[in-house]
């Protein structure tokens, strides 16, 4: 028997217990969750068979009041002794895909963020739309190409035409970047035509993982318009292996920014779902970033809520993301294309001038949150290398 | 035993052939294909058990090879005696979402469409974008709310907003539309990093079916800019339950109208991949438009081209559509923004001036192309109907 000893201060201590998926070698993918730096095969140390699949759809179908309950026995077992064959060091096992994604929605729910990108992409115009402070605006990602954290990142090709060229050009983009954000996974669908109110954002979202939604700016603002971004985005969206449980966030939850105007009543909620997260971006080891998710204008709970009064369905493993997470300092912006104002302002990493990515950069992404504890929580990271570009001959 | 006696001028004979997935009283869905008035049920005709599954993803993911033997084993098959209980009437099956779908695209390759909507959403503006002769434009939508024919239409609630209003109002759409398209179905995927090219389309591809991408007109323009369209779309689209194999559309190729400019190397078809299919829009039982798919600007085989040239993946039961269908005849427009110049110019239904849907109402979409039989093979339909808006309370 085995009894795990979480270090004094880990942000994986009984007030976290992220899931995820994982495989020693020899053995398929099945349902762990981590405790300081072990990870405990739940179908072993619960003898469930929904943990012994290679995702965590099941469990997380099963509803609240299961993951509930799982988590308490999860809290009482790590407490006492576990089979030996139950538990695994972090670094020995590798690290999957925790849930087969839905649909997966990208939201833009940072006002200092749009307006920066509305600075950026529509100089002389107001930075902020019309409808942004009154709905969350959001969009359709590529379900099928969101990845697990690790997975490298090839550069992807594309037309692009800057605003003086007669026409457009192929090859891989030159303008490759990142966005930090949070994104939010549904544990139990609704049913088509029915709306999903703000009060049953926890009944519905099962936990929360790191993105990195890559993009490709010159190859997004060639193509966006009318219909919004498609290739510039479809590539590659990196997350993090743990999702960390809604109910290990109740010491993160704040109110949101004010908003003005005061949104329509399918968007006002009864409880505060703003999350107090600290991220960091960290670009070849420097941190060039710290957003803060609590300035967020549009909270989780509203997101879903506007994501389904028209009545569009929603299933179990749907996955949708924050979009980038910018607060109003220079050192809080969650892409490059923000903390180089479009690529005119480089910063300096690692002593080098730097504006975009450049192959074998690597992108680590990490957050922190409160936690019941007292002390500090961790989601882990989203990592990811850029591989050069393989474009079709052209 | 039982012969299948298929009528004289049937769009359903032997050069047809199109999958479905049925089910009859008491028994689960399973893959048909259909022949004549009957389906044929393929697990017992051919006592194989990647047909005995409720969607065609299994023998899709199977690749082109096997898709031209089933088809080829299946037109010998129903020339001879079939066990009695391998054959049902059609009218005696229930029909079902044929595949599982992975990820949505929409394109909005009819220049004729395009340059509508660009005249009616951006009055003043040229009327196509400069992007939209490099690029077949498309977007992501929500697999999840991908619904089979006959399935009903809850009218969306939402936000919209006229030019002229201070602030958006919530209520139900009062410009509820169709759009006209075939869907393009994925049956072997293809790895990330690795663009598919034109020449592939029909190793990918597996067939096709009708599309009514549903559009509530209102929520769309006040939620589209900068991100694309999304709840004004994403509380339906509707399919045809008969996917017909791309191997019947031979007789129907052709090629697109003249591009210019020139497409950029990678959009470049070496053969063509245009597809005269004629499409026919009924609403409330009459029909008001027959969008014609041979006037498309851009082929299936350059969009899946397009998708995936930043190295996006795909997977068996994607779907991509081509986006509204528009001749340019008044009487070939694909959805009703575009027949009724938004609204303006109602048309007469049934002795009645109508311009967008109202609560009851009922559009069939219905198709035929030219058969390698020398008649004409039949899409089958898709079919829904409009049921009141069911809005949360405001």
């Amino acid at each position: 028997m085995t009894r795990i000893d979480i270090p004094e201060g880990s942000p994986f201590g009984l007030d976290n217990l992220p899931y995820g998926v994982f495989s020693t070698p020899g053995t398929p993918p099945r349902v762990g969750v981590r405790v300081g730096d072990a990870v405990v095969d739940l179908a072993r140390a619960l003898g469930d068979e929904v943990f012994a699949r290679p995702s965590l759809n099941a469990f997380m179908a099963q509803g609240h009041r299961r993951w509930a309950e799982v988590r308490e026995r999860i809290a009482e077992l790590v407490r006492g002794d576990l089979p030996d064959d139950a538990v695994h060091p972090v670094g020995g096992v590798r690290l999957h895909l925790p849930f087969e994604v839905g649909d997966y929605v990208d939201f833009y729910a940072s006002e200092h963020h749009a307006a920066n990108l509305g600075r950026l992409f529509r100089p002389g115009s107001p930075p902020l739309m019309p409808n942004w402070k009154h709905l969350p605006v959001g969009y359709h990602g590529r379900a099928g190409t969101v990845v697990v954290s690790g997975t490298d990142i090839v550069r992807p090709c594309g037309q692009r035409k800057a605003p003086g060229d007669p026409a457009p050009a192929f090859g891989p983009s030159r303008r490759l970047d990142i966005e930090a954000e949070l994104g939010f996974v549904i544990g139990t669908g609704s049913a088509l035509g029915e709306p999903v109110p703000c009060e049953e954002f926890a009944e519905r979202v099962f936990g929360v993982v790191l993105v990195n939604d890559w993009s490709a700016r010159d190859i997004q603002s060639w193509e966006y318009v009318p219909l919004g971004p498609f290739l510039g985005k479809s590539f590659a969206t990196s997350i993090s292996p743990w999702v960390v449980p809604l109910l290990a966030l109740e010491a993160a939850r704040v109110s949101t920014p004010p908003q003005d105007p005061v949104p329509l009543p399918y968007l006002r909620e009864s409880a505060p779902w703003g999350l107090d997260i600290e991220l960091t971006v960290a670009w070849n080891g420097q941190v060039v970033s710290r957003p803060p998710y609590r300035e967020m204008y549009w909270s989780p709970a509203q997101m879903l809520a506007h994501m389904t009064v028209n009545g569009a369905s929603t299933r179990t493993g749907d996955l949708f993301a924050s979009g980038t997470i910018s607060g109003p300092g220079p050192d809080q912006r969650g892409s490059f294309i923000e903390l180089t104002w479009g690529g005119k302002e480089p910063i300096e990493v690692n002593g080098e001038p730097r504006t975009f990515l450049e192959d074998g950069d690597e992108v680590v992404i990490s957050a922190t949150a409160p936690g019941a504890g007292g002390g500090r929580i961790g989601f882990g990271e989203v990592r990811g290398r850029i591989l050069p570009a393989r474009c079709p001959a052209s």
